[in-house]
């Protein structure tokens, strides 16, 4: 490709409404441009690295033997009357009518579709199991569409269904799928985790979130240093501390502790460290008008997934105003505590294992020190309720967890009967008796995988693509092109040694300065670069510099066309 | 690709809705599956011919130097209130709202979104001319959908939008996507036609359309014998005769012809040729409340599309009701003719140098023989009013005309100023100044194609695909595959040298009858086909056969792969 004639759309400036980095780097480099809130179109340098995500995605979809179709993107209502979906789904679920004035919607995923198809389509279990996936265009009408392609209206989605005579069958492919999903992310270059998503037990999980690294994302996860274990910190278990709790050394005492209303302005008054004190939080139970105070050590933040899952506990989660505090306790938020009070009370597992801790006295202005649970107060109901901490020891035994923040852009889900029971989709089994299919889902956001990439591979001249995601893998940059005819034939030489080496190559033959090519070449984020000019041709050279070195370097450039078929090998 | 994991979906029942061969093969070949009326999903094997398509169109495109991007399907209602179509399109354009109440549609096409990104991305003249095009699925709520994927509401499109600074850089790029069609179709080995779809002269045409020729087609297109001259059959021109009018020789005389009411039973009655007949239907006029006499030969049609083009003529053509023309004429249907009547008459070039010619009298049960234009009535205006017929002279002078059916696949069109205008999408010119950009629009059918190369090719038993398109190129068929391990081994050592080869072939590992397997290859319609049996195996021999041949052939299984090669090849 030439730029001369290529529609490569950088700017110079950083588009003011964009928050996050890849967006702002998708709309500079030129791999999209907005054309509504949410929708977005894909230019030609864009698509190029959409469509090599995709085929990597394809082969490996097509290598753990899945078949490829492509489902309509309208689909009837009432396939989603059948499942119960056309209800439950919320306002993301663009609905439409038709000129006939029949109900329709846009598809943000085919559950139903597919198993409208299988159920028709698949009568035998020798037929299973089958898996199919299609790479499309869906549509979700989000409320807020934000961060580019990240968080959009129409994205692109590799979706996969798998059915199955038995949960066994069931849980090998599912196990395929996950082996397929590292498959891709590895061929793409990326760091990732695949993290536990739900609340199952280790080794049982039935479904798995695929995580690309990146400070920015939206998800924080927590994985073992010393295995496999990763979790969406929502879910990562706490355990318990394996020491027991000690004995009281300290009498209990009431102590005035004017303008205190934090855990670090209490630490700071009475100098003691935050994990030698407890907060107390008052959330909503789950008799309508009853409370819960829920106690943690002061270092440590509350988990609301995991409190809003108690029995007990009203769900979803709702933090109690001030004045209803004061009401119960006697006290504002900044002194409460367990001592004395007449609610349920469940308190953390750390928190459970203190000595001689300091709390809130429920009196305005005054806390206790030296506290003792079962001296002072009843030992509570345990439970685990916090959030975990880089340094705990990771739940499956092995290492500790070290805390990375994520995003998502790969699910996969045992999905069981749930759909193939609400629309009827059966097989006859090896003896003729008619069983439930199981199900499974997979999907993988293709179009967020391109913003994933972009956070996590990029510095302050531009992107820094992994090697399989480059749109370009070498960028030609002649100076003064049109003045100099030496440079001129080396260039177009070296670009149609490259391109008859099927190597991907950009000639940016632009009558622009050196400097607009190189920024441009820079910020599209090719891997390798070639400079040739006037002074290092005179010398038999060209110019290489990779797109993450600090310095260019001289090379033949009789052996160009081989340095970088080298490079791009390794 | 193994059948005994692959979603084959063949029916041996020929579906009842379909109503044309292509539609029924798509289904019994297991291409595609009805979701909701004109919404069908792609299954594997349909799927597989649809990627080749693509594939082709796609390398053609890049090749003519055009772009790919992918612009949104959901488009915002402003863009086509800026057009003005958001009131002219009918309701084939799907309507939609957001969840904030706020106007969308799915795209049919892209012209608005186009221009929109590149009014915004181009400035320059030295950026143009600039062809961008995407494959895309596009949605059009037809009325009633039909013919399965041929008329559905989704579809897939190969759309292109050209942009430049004068019309002669228009005439350019159209001319290139002219040859990129071609090739398209050559590619995909179609019999095709590209034919003139407006009235413009021959060589200015500013639309032209690209044809399967198909029995089965929607569309009569005549095209020379002599040239490359074709055209839909309402836009080709009926050169005047290029014989002059004879003179008079019979006297006019009014003759009885009780119970005629046809051409046919007038030429029975009076054992006269239709081609010395004329016959007359009354059309409304421009004016309300006016009519116009139209006069043609008895053997020939009217041309509707030629006649509602005509000044004084109404548009849409009306033809009147009997009751109105007999209070005009004094007769009905079956007596009228143009002596004496006090209507303008317009008379086709053919009916104009006819002499001594048959018609109706104006009185029921009457017609007039022996008449002569300027003895028994006035000439009147002689305009092309009739459809050609095979054998008339080519309009570009060179041969004579046929006739063939064809399934419109391509449009390429001279769109000019008409959204450049309305969306003031300008440039700046090599002089600084303000230029409207001309603009043309590319459109292929793609998966219309796969359709349209149905109804072109196929037989009793199947699809007859050309190879581009075939699904698959070579089928292996093992008989009693698990019952001999020889021919197990035979067929799996077959398989992997074919895949190895690059091959893409299809092993029907499948425990059926080998009549079975046999029909299910051909209707699927791969073009070539290797049975491996243990009789021939025993003489070291595979049986071949193609697809259109009528007998198989014994091959030497050592050199299989060499012939199934070279049969690839050639």
């Amino acid at each position: 490709m030439r730029t001369r004639h290529y529609l490569l759309a950088t700017q110079k400036e950083t588009p003011a409404d964009a928050e996050i980095v890849s967006h702002r780097l998708m709309l500079r480099a030129g791999l999209i441009r907005k054309l509504s809130a949410g929708l977005y179109t894909w230019l030609p340098t864009g698509l190029r690295v959409l469509r090599k995500v995709e085929q990597v995605v394809r082969e490996e979809m097509d290598r753990a033997g899945a078949q490829e179709v492509v489902m309509p993107v309208v689909q009837p209502a009432e396939l989603w009357q059948e499942s119960g979906r056309w209800v439950q789904y919320g306002p993301e679920l663009l609905r439409i009518k038709d000129r006939h004035e029949r109900d329709f919607c846009l598809g943000p995923t085919h559950e139903e579709v597919v198993t409208e198809l299988v159920r028709n389509e698949v009568n035998s279990y020798r037929q299973l199991p089958i898996n199919l996936y299609q790479i499309q265009t869906k549509v979700r009408d989000e409320i807020r569409p934000r961060f580019g392609v990240m968080r959009s209206r129409e994205f692109i989605m590799k979706d996969a269904y798998s059915f199955h005579a038995s949960q066994a069958s069931l849980e090998e492919t599912y196990r395929a799928m996950h082996v397929a999903y590292c498959a891709v992310f590895e061929r793409l270059g990326l760091a990732f985790r695949p993290v536990v998503a739900d609340s199952g037990s280790i080794g049982g999980s039935t479904s798995q979130e695929f995580h690309v690294l990146a400070d920015s994302g939206e998800d924080a996860i927590a994985f073992s240093d010393g295995s496999d274990y990763a979790a969406n910190i929502e879910m990562a278990e706490a355990l318990p501390p394996t020491a027991a709790r000690p004995a009281p050394t300290a009498a209990l005492e009431e102590v005035a502790t004017p303008g205190v209303d934090s855990i670090a302005s209490l630490c700071s008054h009475l100098a003691v460290d935050a994990t030698r004190t407890v907060k107390t939080l008052v959330v909503a139970g789950e008799e309508p008008g009853s409370l819960v105070a829920l106690v943690l050590r002061g270092d440590h933040s509350l988990n609301t997934v995991k409190a809003e899952k108690l029995p007990g506990v009203a769900s979803p989660l709702r933090l109690v105003e001030e004045a209803e505090v004061r009401d119960t306790f006697g006290a504002g938020f900044g002194s409460l505590g367990p001592v004395g009070v007449a609610l349920p009370v469940i308190a953390d597992r750390s928190a459970a294992v203190l000595a001689d801790f300091s709390c809130g006295a429920n009196r305005d202005g005054y806390h206790l020190v030296g506290v003792n649970w079962e001296r002072d107060l009843p030992l509570p109901r345990i439970e685990d309720l916090r959030e975990v901490v880089e340094g705990d020891p990771s739940p499956d035994g092995k290492g500790v967890l070290q805390l990375k923040r994520g995003i998502e852009v790969g699910h996969i889900f045992q999905l069981g009967t749930k759909y193939s029971e609400a629309m009827d989709a059966t097989v006859l089994d090896e003896h003729g008796r008619s069983v439930t299919l199981h199900m499974g889902c997979y999907g993988i956001g293709v179009s967020r995988i391109v913003a994933a990439a972009i956070e996590q591979n990029h510095d302050d001249r531009g992107i820094t693509w992994p090697a399989a995601m480059a749109p370009f893998e070498v960028a030609i940059v002649p100076l003064n092109m049109h003045k100099s005819e030496a440079v001129t034939s080396a260039a177009e030489a070296l670009y149609e040694h490259c391109r008859a080496a099927g190597i991907d190559v950009l000639l940016d033959d632009r009558d622009e300065r050196p400097g607009v090519k190189f920024a441009d070449m820079e910020l599209i984020g090719i891997p390798h670069r070639i400079v040739i000019g006037d002074k290092s041709l005179a010398e038999g050279e060209f110019e290489y510099k990779g797109r993450k070195d600090d310095e260019a370097q001289r090379i033949d450039r009789d052996h160009a066309l081989d340095f970088l078929r080298a490079k791009l090998a390794g």
